[in-house]
């Protein structure tokens, strides 16, 4: 059996919809057959990383304890996806180094998008600042360069955002092709282009 | 595909044979065409936790933060190897309830024989007290009450052991049986007394 194993990061802020593109891809990645394992960062925050807070540094080692995880999962033919602010490009880099097979997607959304589907008023409370290190408002965040997807998911559906990812991970190679896609030709090429002018092609 | 994903958990004092145990029992079944991964507890401390002590507490997170990745390696069908002191009871417990398919191997050593393979000179220096926290010496170890596999390290051969960690496996019903097995029915039948005594079938 061929290495089958990888991992896609989505990255962004608090409320971009990293979590629901994170599990519609899995579903359909389980369709096909392949073993998938979501991990989300507050999740494991909560459960294994206790005792780690929110200065840069504690970011980086949650981050790249997340990246330890996921490698571990690629090397035994898991898919790992992985749904976290990860704010800092360097860390991201770090992650990226660390995994080898590794696909970055960007969710992004404009602030006033955010803001309105703030369910639990967490943006208009750090803007107050009585919410803190909320990446974006009183915490960086710092948006990828080159990520291999790039979701504006202000103006995607949830599914729209699954496919493009799952499109693209045909043309990494890292999925064979399924038969029956959605993409034209054409849109199949937009994103070989994209891929290709990133330097990951 | 049925559920393949388990944890062999192997205790027991440092020095006592656990790293080699598990190494030789992962290439047995890898044989078999399993995935495996090795979950070593030192490796796992200077990599991904590093910030943690050797407090009762913190040996506490430790393992559950290994039984935690045993747990997710699981669900996605691969076998976890654990090897880690684990020295407190309660805590190895917690271990085996928080990860189901669980089984638990004491690695025993005499304290003599410890010392007499005891290259770094560990124990010596734990006995002065140069060297804090060495479980049996310094800091508790308490010994597994039920461990489905009970090995005297001093006794067998790391390939004896690995026989009978695998031949347990089997009778557990963990793994399909070899045809070419080693064993003799009246052996099997002593480790299958031994596991309906202890509760386990």
């Amino acid at each position: 059996m061929t290495q089958t194993g990888f991992t896609i990061w989505l990255t962004g802020m608090s409320g971009s919809g990293k979590s629901s593109v994170a599990t519609a891809t899995a579903d359909r990645l389980r369709g096909r057959g392949l073993a998938v394992e979501v991990l989300d960062s507050g999740r494991i925050r909560s459960q294994i990383n206790r005792s780690l807070g929110f200065s840069q540094e504690e970011i980086e080692e949650n981050t790249l304890r997340l990246a330890y995880e996921c490698a571990m999962l690629n090397r035994n033919n898991v898919v790992a996806i992985v749904g976290s602010v990860s704010p800092y490009r360097a860390v991201r880099d770090k992650a990226r180094e660390q995994i080898g097979a590794f696909v970055e997607v960007y969710c992004r959304c404009p602030m006033e998008v955010l803001m309105q589907r703030d369910a639990k008023g967490l943006y208009e409370r750090a803007l107050k600042d009585e919410v803190k290190h909320m990446a974006g408002v009183n915490a960086p965040y710092e948006e990828p360069l080159k990520p291999e997807v790039l979701l504006n998911t202000d103006q995607l559906t949830v599914d729209d955002a699954a496919t493009q990812i799952i499109k693209t991970l045909e043309v990494l190679n890292r999925l064979s092709r399924d038969e029956g896609s959605a993409y034209t030709a054409d849109e199949e090429e937009m994103i070989r282009q994209r891929l290709e002018n990133l330097g990951y092609l």
